[in-house]
This record gives C-alpha cells, structure tokens and sequence, in this order.
C-alpha cells in the first residue's frame, strides 16, 4: 500500500493506494466519529462493492444506511442531490454521521457535495472505484454538481477526512472507462512532470492491460502530483488552474454534445489535443512534441479528434467556464511536455484557427 | 459608525454599524475584485432600499445585477435558491462578481448559501436590514435554506467580506418585527453578559421606540458578543452552541406551527422561556430570573407563551434539531442571567414537564 498525504492545514487527510482495501476497515474506522455512516453509490458498483464495504464495518458494529442514486453525469443535478440529502434526513443522519462516496467521479462529486451542505458539512471519505476518480476526482475537494448551461457550476471546496483507492476496483472498469482514466493521468505529466510522462510512454501497454503494480505506481505519481499543486493553491486562485489542460475545450465537448455523450476524460485528451494545437501556433510547442502527446492519447485508446461544434458555438460554450475572468478565456496551454502555463492573452483568431480547422483534424 | 471585527484569520470581516450607510460607496469598493455585483433582494426591501444602493454603486462604475426573490421564510427553498443561481449564470456572473445580500435573515441565508455554491463559493456582502439579520444572521457565516423536515438543515458556513448595518433601515420595520430582532439581542445577554442584560431592562422603551442611538449601541454590543464566540469557535463545535438558547425549542415551534407562521426571534423568545423554566425546574435557575426575563421579552412585545403542540410532537421536531448526538437532544440552558450552558444530560421527565405544562403558561 502507498501512502500520499495531502497537506492542507487543519484540512489535511491521506489517499491510501493500494490491492484489497475496501475490506480494510482498520483503515476507516480511526476517521469515524459515530458508529454510524452513509454510503451514496451508483447501481453498479454497489452491487459489485458495496456488500464488502458493508459487511467489513458492519463487523465492527457499525450500521451503513446505502443510498443509490442512478449512475451517470446526467443525473449530476439538483434533484439527485436532493435524493441524497433526503435520504439522510429521512434515516436521521447527524452532524457527525460521516458520508462515503463509494464510485467513480460523478458519486464522488455529488456525495461531496452533499456532505458539503447538509447540515453545514458533515465528515466525508471517499472510495473512488474507476482510474479518474482516484487520479483526479478524490483529490482536492472540488465537489459539485452540473447546471444546462454548464458542468459544476454549482458547488463547494470541501475535502474528505481520508481517500481510499483500492485499484482491485480497476479490473471491473470497462475499458473505455480506464482510457478515460489515463487521460487525467498523462495531464499530470504533461503540465508538471516530464519524466513522468516519459515513464507513461514506456509502460502505456502495461496500463491499457491492467497491471496492477504498473497501475497504483500512475496512481501514487498523479495523486503526488495533485496534492502537490492543491497544497500549494487549494482554492484555485493560481498554479491549480494548471490542473485545467484541456478541460476547458473538454468542457465544451461535454456540454455541446449533451454531458454523457463522451466520457470526461475523451473530452478532456480531445480537449488536451487543441490546447497542444494553439501552444504550437503560437509558437511555444513544437510540431515533434504535439504528434509525441497524440500518439500517447492514441496508444491509451483515447480520442485525438474534438468534435467538430463549430467556432462560434466552442466559442460560447468556453465562455461560460468558471475560469472566465472579465469575460475573457483563461487557457492551459503547453510551453513544452512537462511544463504547462497559463494565459488569458491567447489571441481570439489563434484560437478560433484552431477550433476552426477541426474537420480536417478528424 | 461603530466598527466591530469578526477574527477568524484569513477569513476576518468587519462589520459597519451606522446611520446612511447604504449610500456610502466607499465602505463598500474598496471589498470588490470587480466592477460588477449582483445583489440578491425581496420586492419589499427592494422597493425601498435597492435604488438608493443601486445608485450610490452604478455613480461608481459598478454594474448591478438585481436579483429580486419573493419575501418570507416559507421561500427560503430549493426552488428560490435555483432562481438565484440561474440568475447569476443568465447574467455570466463570475468567481469574482460579489453577490450583496440586502434584506433580513431570509434574504441573507439564501444569498449567503448562493454564494457559497455558486462557482464553488463567490465574495459575498451582506447589508442587513431587519433588526434580527444585523445582530445575528449576518455575523458568523451560517448560510442555508429549509427542508420539510427542518429548519436550515442544506446549507454552508461561508463568511462574508464585509457586513454593513445601516440602522436608518430598521425606521421601516414592522413592529413585530422589530421585536423579533430583539428577542436575540436579549439572547446576548442571557448567555454572556450580564451588565448588558441589565442595560437592556433599562432601555428597552428607548429601543421598541427606535431611538437611533440606543439602537446602535445595542446592535453594536451583540455584534460583539457574537464575533467573540464566533472567533472562539467557528464551526459550533463548543461554545458557538450557546447562541442557540431557545432555539431547538424554538425551531419546533416554527416548524409545528408550519415556517413564517411565527416569526424567528418570536419562536426565539417563547423557546428561551422554555430554556428558562425548564433551568428552574432541574434547579438551575430562581423563579425570580425566570419571571425577570419573561417581564423583559414582554416589555420588548414578544410572546412569552410556547404554543401547545403536545409533549411528542415536541419531542419529535426537536429530535430532528442539528445538535442532535447520538440521538440525544442537546440543550442551552441557563445557570443565571448572563450565563449559558450546554448539556445533553437533561432528565427526559424534566423536558416533557416542562412541555406538557403549556396550556397553563399560557
């Protein structure tokens, strides 16, 4: 088992990493307030997870009231968070009653969320069961929901007591869900770490096919890597927005193809492909270093192609981006393979070229 | 202008206390990162109040949004949070567009509670204008909106940047409400001051006859408590409970009666003789304080009398309080006048005594 600590002061929790640890109750019940907890979890997992993690702490005497809400990011919205809350009022869960999301981004973000604000913040752990939740969702504390004009327009900063990423989980993702997965995962090297990246390129195949040891090692690098950058700007004011390399045209992929259509982490190595387009025409990537980051995405399964919305429908759908600071786009862009920078000066005809030319692309 | 500073680090605030405050811009620029706000309101305060702020802001350069939500404590919803939300997106609201809460206590949770979640948290400024929001709701960050089955149970602690208490604003309150506000400044008193306690018996007729100054003085010194406690204990894990005297009895009195049937500070006030007598009756307190504090709230034309909606259902709606731990009700009692307690130890007979005797307090 691996152990990141992610330090944020008095918010300060560890991600265990690791084969077998939902059975590891000794690993949850130090972080129990009450012998209680609630588990909000997808139909899925919970019938492939959610037996085991409740009869290791029911075990120990602690009573687990399961709350499934239906899977997938269409269903990140008011009225599912409101079935959570519901749910926890109706079974009369306290202040210190913790909550526990047990799946992937989507559980996570809606279970944070909801520990966020029933009854102003309750204790919160979280299990993430698919590869971007436990590289990217479970750390940080970014929790919220979707809203039809944008993704996670609503929600909260709120860190979890402890994350548990058990990487048996993996071997039951379906495969598109795992090259979701590593797209997150390649971001971390390709804004921060070279030699990472480098590292991915060389064992990219042992990835795809699920070796366990080859998988929690990306694990540990990329939660590293995130706590790193959190510890350093936990609210988002500065180098966290780095985290964001191709979200922002990964965002509009979503939402103009209607959120569920692509996966998070299509969108985001489509999305990472425009943003290595534009650095490259302005001068900062080399053609060598863009082609290097799509055979990479294209060796993970993962699309290289954004779909062609048009440039004035891009245009507005990034627009609405929470980053958006006197209506003007703040871009990650790439400087090289291991260092990325960001800038709200990106000329708007650079950037309409690039989204521009999509068709030929494809 | 009185100045009280809410300490609490990073997130410390003052609040202005003072006549015509709402028109002077220069409390409030120097708190922006933008030159644009919007400012959530109810059509009542609004009538009154949102040109002359509106006005003082736009002479400035600032851009308002006007956000206007139906007025009472029944709104204090899902539904109208929505509202404020799909405002803000509509308007392309961003991280750095303050949201100023003008109203009372209602107003100021639900705008509170928006900003909070909007964009995961935006600057926020409150400018509270009942008499209860300026001594209370608008100093120590609790934010949040009702459930069917309780009071305030969805909701966030959230600072604001700068509360301002233009007491010009309470010339136009109603009576009843008026009264309401100073059923917590009595609170104050209660739990932590004597002296002040005792400064009130004096100019109770000076404030139910609005006297500017005396009000100020009164605003001032609950703010300060408050801030005390507050800086204490930010999250109501000790002492920050203590400000909830005659409020677990007085949420099952609003919630029993069906919310806005009863004002707040009214529930308050019939709740804290609850508190008082029920002190008595484990030995705690003389029945000359109990009678003592009854004369006050009368004096300041609140009810003294606790509706009877039977010992169970009692029970029952205080069972679903916040404070609940392990299914104990937690309680603020007093040991005198100027000092509060907090105890779960509260023999059930002694509770239920106290609550089936209601048709004689009557």
């Amino acid at each position: 088992m691996f152990t990141v600590r992610v330090e944020l002061g008095e918010r300060s929790y560890p991600i265990h990493i690791g084969s077998g640890l939902l059975r590891q109750h000794e690993l949850i019940l130090p972080h129990l307030q009450q012998q209680k907890v609630a588990v909000v979890t997808n139909p899925v997992v919970g019938e492939l997870y959610l037996e085991e993690l409740s009869n290791a702490l029911a075990a120990q005497g602690v009573t687990v009231v399961p709350i499934v809400v239906p899977d997938g990011e269409s269903y990140k919205t008011w009225e599912t968070l409101n079935t959570i809350t519901d749910r926890l009022l109706a079974h009369r869960c306290e202040r210190k009653t913790a909550l526990i999301a047990l799946g992937g981004g989507v559980i996570g973000d809606l279970a944070g969320f909801a520990a966020a604000i029933y009854l102003r913040g309750v204790p919160f752990i979280q299990i993430p069961t698919t590869l971007l939740a436990q590289v990217d969702s479970s750390v940080g504390g970014k929790t919220g929901i979707n809203h039809p004009l944008g993704k996670n327009m609503i929600g909260a900063f709120y860190q979890p007591r402890l994350v548990l990423a058990d990487t048996d989980t993996l071997n039951t993702l379906p495969d598109r869900e795992l090259a979701a997965g590593l797209a997150e995962v390649i971001k971390y090297g390709l804004i921060r770490d070279r030699a990472f990246f480098e590292w991915l390129e060389q064992e990219i195949d042992r990835l795809t096919a699920r070796d366990a040891t080859t998988l929690a090692q990306a694990v540990r690098r990329s939660c590293e890597i995130k706590a790193e950058i959190v510890a350093e700007d936990e609210r988002e004011s500065g180098v966290r927005a780095l985290l964001n390399l191709g979200h922002t045209f990964g965002h509009a992929i979503e939402a103009g193809l209607g959120f569920g259509t692509w996966l998070h982490g299509e969108a985001v190595a489509a999305g990472t492909m425009l943003a290595a387009r534009l650095s490259r025409d302005i001068g900062r990537l080399s053609q060598a270093d863009v082609e290097r980051i799509a055979d990479l995405f294209r060796r993970a399964k993962l699309p290289v192609a954004a779909p062609d919305l048009g440039v004035a429908r891009y245009v507005e759908l990034m627009g609405l981006d929470k980053k958006v600071e006197q209506g003007r786009i703040r871009l990650v862009l790439l400087e090289s393979i291991g260092r990325g920078f960001v800038t709200a000066d990106c000329p708007p005809q650079r950037l309409e070229h690039v989204l521009g030319g999509l068709s030929q692309h494809a």
